[in-house]
């Protein structure tokens, strides 16, 4: 009865249910349902990201000046990310120290260093599984998974200080933050608030993650937190092997069942005993195949119309990194770009109609296609103008202005 | 329709109804339904807090030792407070510099002082009342009220440092946010978990607080976050102009409709122009002086059984201050106490059959003893072991071990 109530209220007490999504109900593989040759994955230096290519001028000097302020440049993006960036010092216990935080001049670390011994009872690897997960949905993550962690989803460099990464940790934590359903709603997909979910998401699970890894070090375990202004890892391996999610056709993306890609996550790497999750298989690979609303939509075209291909060890949907980069850097009529998130069939609230149609979306193939249809002509992908609460405004040389573009309907 | 379904995935896109809960039902009345003598409330020095107390010596040598680690003592709330000391020097700009979080030694602030210029279409105080608790929503608060700031909810003078607090803000925003039901329906009240359910919503809200000071200060208005770790304020006058709810038997705790007692609020004073909401009556008066369910359970006996005083302007139902804090902080059988919080017939969850109680309960006079009745007949109230997923554990002289009162079913 309980579990058609949404999932912040339901009876979350038995060992098999105590997710606040139903992810017990979703079907487990070996193997994510996209391959990936283990031995054959080359681990990528973080330099080579989009953004920080985009930084030192690989896509021009336009691109090189705009990622100075893509997210500064609206308010409400700027202030998260402002929030992201005090969390980046906070991931291990050493960065941080307390001459700013305590009234006597003492520089020991703010944060948890690992205790010197293991607190009693932790070794059980089963039930810390458990005891993790219900730890992080208390500290308000919207889903958990945990797996094994790749070597190969560790970065080789860091794009902060070109330092080689090797982390001491086996498993890997992730927890995913919805960006919020309502704004999900109002947005065009590249509008003034795209930046702000993006960053509500990384601040916030940025927060949990940071949490949860010094209780981890307090329990005797080391443990590192990963997050958009700090991450050691590459995220996607990380979500399919935890059963977060399966690849997308937007690319690099992971699509969540219960959330679609309305996500953004952070991630605990540890040495505490952990049993791990399985990756899931709901349907996705055939669902993406048919939908390519995303790759209709997407205003930079660069999400492809056509089949996967193996890249780097991956079987994944192949994305020109550049002309997505560009849009979401370089967008002028707005703050970011989440226009795949946006038109996505599988981004909806988790109401008892969406649940209602999900479950056949992952259960029934032959659904599929009518569901794609469906999306179209119901007007999902669409911005609801009733749904639209934030202000349209542009950081233009230190003072706010409203856009040519807005659409405000208050003033 | 959408109405039957939980707060966070309703359809809140209409101007009455933005609110996760549906406040827009709730009765408004001109001032707070227990009196306050406005022109005769003399403003408290934070260092007369129960808390501050204890730590000078005022309730005894012991207290006055275990006030230093009675939230530390279980790791949990410890990494909480550890991150809400953290966001203590974030509430207004002035306070965390970027030495430390920059890579090239600068000593500026971190987060935004006061915008130079105004940002167009911000003066509408309708309209930006909307905009903030939209954002507010948007930042994951669960509930949220505004309310012109009185003087008396000024501290006098700062615990910190002493000095004397005059702060420049006509308005205050605040925020609320969940200790966590499913956490609240396994505790006793006053086990091991109880300082984290407190140090969750301290820490979530201060979170979102510093962000929301952080935007308005961009908007071009001055504004401060107060959180547990950096109040200027006091709270509990606050929730009660801000419609947020009524003082109960507790004592100076205020009771939300929805809610219960179970949340922590954080504030944020500014100077935008702001309309205000108005203070409500959903019968808590009526009830409270019938329930007395808090009295008969509160293991300090700091909860009176009779009727309302006046104190310092103030109609209220008397708490025993040292009582209730020499339980909290000098509890050897837990980390702190919410026994009042776990036994409140309004700390529910959010499902149809408990709105339905709840509507009846707020509306139908005539219900309110059945449902006090019902509510130790249906054994609400007591712990629910399936529902508990933390660790009992103790911080005895750097070493965590589990106390000799521990529950945990696994181990």
């Amino acid at each position: 009865m309980s579990r058609i109530f949404s999932s912040k209220w339901r009876d979350r007490t038995s060992a098999e249910c105590y997710d606040p999504f139903p992810v017990h109900t979703l079907k487990r593989v070996d193997r994510p349902t996209t391959s990936i040759s283990d031995h054959l994955v080359q681990r990528t230096d973080q330099r080579e990201h989009g953004f920080a290519r985009a930084g030192r001028g690989d896509f021009g000097p336009f691109l090189a000046g705009e990622i100075k302020r893509f997210v500064q440049k609206h308010p409400l993006s700027g202030s998260l990310r402002t929030m992201a960036a005090v969390l980046g010092r906070l991931v291990d216990g050493e960065g941080l120290i307390s001459r700013d935080l305590s009234y006597r001049g003492q520089t020991t670390s703010v944060m948890n260093s690992v205790a010197a011994t293991k607190a009693p009872g932790t070794d059980d690897p089963h039930f810390m599984a458990r005891h993790i997960k219900e730890t992080a949905y208390f500290l308000r993550s919207d889903a958990v998974g945990i797996c094994d962690l790749p070597h190969y989803a560790e970065y080789s460099h860091s794009s902060s200080d070109g330092k080689p990464i090797d982390l001491p940790h086996k498993h890997a934590i992730a927890i995913l933050v919805d960006q919020d359903w309502r704004t999900a709603k109002g947005f065009t997909g590249n509008d003034w608030i795209s930046n702000s979910m993006s960053f509500l998401s990384y601040s916030t699970s940025g927060f949990i993650a940071c949490i949860l890894a010094d209780y981890i070090r307090s329990l005797g375990y080391s443990a590192r937190a990963h997050h958009a202004w700090n991450y050691q890892v590459v995220v996607p391996p990380i979500l399919l092997w935890a059963g977060l999610g399966e690849m997308s056709r937007v690319g690099d993306i992971v699509i969540n069942p219960f959330l679609g890609p309305r996500f953004k996550a952070a991630i605990v790497t540890t040495d505490l005993p952990l049993a791990v999750d399985k990756p899931i298989d709901f349907g996705l690979q055939d669902f993406c195949d048919k939908c390519k609303k995303c790759a209709r939509e997407c205003p930079s075209n660069a999400i492809c119309n056509s089949g996967k291909v193996i890249h780097n060890g991956y079987e994944k949907w192949p994305i020109d990194v550049e002309k997505c980069t560009s849009m979401r850097v370089g967008n002028q009529k707005g703050s970011g770009c989440g226009t795949c998130i946006k038109v996505c069939p599988w981004n909806k609230p988790y109401t008892p109609f969406h649940r209602m149609i999900n479950w056949t979306m992952r259960n029934v193939p032959p659904v599929r296609n009518m569901a794609i249809w469906g999306d179209d002509l119901m007007g999902y992908g669409k911005p609801d103008p009733k749904a639209k609460w934030w202000l349209d405004l542009e950081n233009v040389n230190g003072e706010l202005r409203v856009p040519g573009n807005s659409v405000d309907r208050y003033r």
